[in-house]
């Protein structure tokens, strides 16, 4: 029996972002014990959007397969260009680009059509104009702001990043999940409280 | 700020299904620097089930997000069951009575109505009886084939596993994906000629 082409470009794109399960994030398990991956990011991140659905203000207009499909892709250009700490703003200004042409070299390998939905998906899902993408970048911040408030702040006191970093850098969860962006307020008022911030 | 009963509930089972990053596998990474754990695994599958979702045979009814939600939580109830090794048949039928006891406990932390919608998708997967749930478990068994073709058949080999058990146990990825049966029939053969199998 031969595969088809179309089965071993398939094929190809999955074994690639295997890759991705070695990414290294800055963020921590909840327990502390170790960094998380883009895999297991991304897993977390498809669960919560499932779970939170009803706090997009599109709610029951919103395409869900679409903001999952977004979320489980939107990564894998870090095989390529690595993961950049959301609060590195030098390193993350060159990596727009650099991403950019990663995108086009990860979907590129699967079959035209797919390659072409999954190029899109990841752009509108960058681009954060549809409901949708608004809703997908709010749930990709909310989460390591939960990691950081579970793990006591270690990631925000050992990069040396302030409570004003935190809300700025994540205000648009507010456009894509008001509810969340309120979770953000009090965990980082609470954190305050709690010595989760370095002082400077 | 008082985050209502609903949000803090969907936070606890949020918070709590982290700990799926830390179940180990017996399945190795493809590059195999080590084993995975279920979130990873979960994740791939989640990619799989949008790229292959033309191979199942009800094709275009198929209710994709039906799929990926199953998929996306198909094994949070190893968090506290542990992950059994698919061909370790005396451990997996003492684990099936403990897994719907898992499955009731972890579900159990959410909202009522998603707690019954998720543990009804846990069933429903489990049961492989519709479209979604035949598909999604043809996938759940294809990644690993996958993987230990792809590291050489070195869990195979490990644990003694023939060409024959990988056939039986995974022979209903003929009904839920025809052609990545075929795909696996096709891996099996070609590790014997290569010696992907242990000699008995």
């Amino acid at each position: 029996m031969k595969l088809s082409k179309r089965l071993k470009r398939q094929l190809d794109f999955l074994c690639e972002i295997d890759k991705v399960k070695s990414v290294r994030r800055r963020t921590l398990l909840m327990d502390g014990s170790r960094r998380e991956n883009d895999a297991e990011h991304a897993w977390h991140l498809g669960v919560m959007a499932l779970i939170f659905s009803e706090q997009s203000p599109a709610s029951r207009r919103l395409n869900l397969l679409k903001v999952i499909k977004m979320l489980l892709i939107h990564d894998l250009v870090e095989i390529d260009s690595g993961d950049t700490f959301l609060y590195d703003d030098k390193k993350r200004a060159a990596g727009a680009l650099k991403e950019a042409k990663a995108a086009r070299l990860i979907f590129g390998l699967l079959p035209k059509d797919q390659a072409k939905e999954y190029l899109r998906l990841w752009q509108e899902f960058e681009s954060r104009k549809t409901p949708e993408a608004a809703f997908a970048a709010a749930i990709d911040r909310f989460q390591p702001v939960l990691h950081n408030y579970k793990t006591r702040g270690r990631v925000w006191r050992r990069a040396v990043v302030s409570p004003g970093q935190v809300l700025t850098k994540n205000k648009h969860i507010a456009d894509g999940a008001p509810a969340l962006w309120g979770c953000v307020q009090k965990f980082v008022k609470d954190g305050i409280k709690r010595g989760y911030f370095a002082k400077r």
